[in-house]
């Protein structure tokens, strides 16, 4: 049970932000644009760099749900997914993703151990400034979802089918149109 | 100097935003709305959470400039913010804000460091649903900006005086139109 009085039937992040729509609203603006707004990194290699962020915090709610969103956005490739977060090194993803990842990574344990030399290999597997910036980003902003949503103990339930199922919905409608279903219509119309 | 080639002259999160005004909007809307709006907690005791959460993430760019936003929240009183950041339970704070910190200290830490006493506790100093759910998304929140500044290995002058007086401003004027000096205005406005 969480720890505040949250609307019920909602897990994860849903219950948090339909108790506080006022914060909810610009984070969804925010992710939206960050995850799935136009990129020379795909929306699927960014929800990869999310996942791999959630499990390095093993916040389940997020890595599950954004697990099946990237998979959802790569032709359906769970398998994928699961070789991310095991060992990305041997993955079938591009070197320019591994070294992002690896900066990602370094990102989830502080900002301070983002190294030069991280920038450097990423830079030579022909990463832009764009793409480190939002590679650094993305990896932020996981640690605040999945701090918050672990933080306030939000229920999480072990259903896989029910995250596959939005994880289609969210690659394909995106997260601020998704959201009217548990915000008011007030704070989500810009 | 940065580890991405960012526009001169604008230290920590500016050159940041500057370099990305797509993320950089719904950032401002939510810190604006996170820190100063409507709430309970005074804005200066909001900031004076983010300013011990950055604090605990040694991230010298955001502990200064929030701490000398806190400080001008709070009457100019800059030993205080130095006091909270350093043993906060010994300083002149009230116990629902010391229990508050406290829980902000374990999200620093991870999600999951949070525990049911520590909800319990705070509720017994009196904290409500919002002040606790808010307290983690502040903290939460500071660990993405943390990292994001960090991260990318921004400029961080250290001149005090610089930041008491934008600490003034952003006290006095807000978030969101203090960043029209530096971001594109198709991208401020609402």
């Amino acid at each position: 049970m969480a720890y505040i009085s949250l609307p019920e039937g909602l897990p994860g992040i849903r219950g948090l932000m339909a108790f506080r729509p006022e914060t909810a609203r610009p984070m969804n603006d925010f992710i939206e644009t960050l995850l799935h707004g136009p990129h020379t990194l795909t929306p699927g290699e960014r929800e990869l760099i999310g996942t791999y962020v959630s499990y390095l915090n093993d916040c389940y709610y997020c890595q599950t749900c954004h697990g099946y969103i990237a998979a959802a956005c790569l032709n359906g490739d769970e398998e994928l997914v699961k070789r991310v977060k095991a060992d990305f090194q041997h993955a079938d993803i591009s070197e320019k993703l591994k070294a992002l990842l690896v900066i990602a990574g370094k990102v989830q344990k502080s900002g301070k151990s983002v190294t030069a030399e991280d920038v450097a290999q990423a830079r030579a597997a022909e990463a832009s400034d764009l793409e480190i910036h939002d590679t650094v980003l993305i990896s932020a902003a996981f640690c605040m979802f999945n701090r918050y949503v672990d933080g306030l103990g939000t229920w999480q339930p072990r259903d896989e089918a029910m995250y596959r199922e939005r994880g289609k919905r969210i690659a394909r409608d995106g997260y601020v149109f998704i959201s009217q279903e548990y915000l008011p219509a007030e704070t989500v119309a810009k």
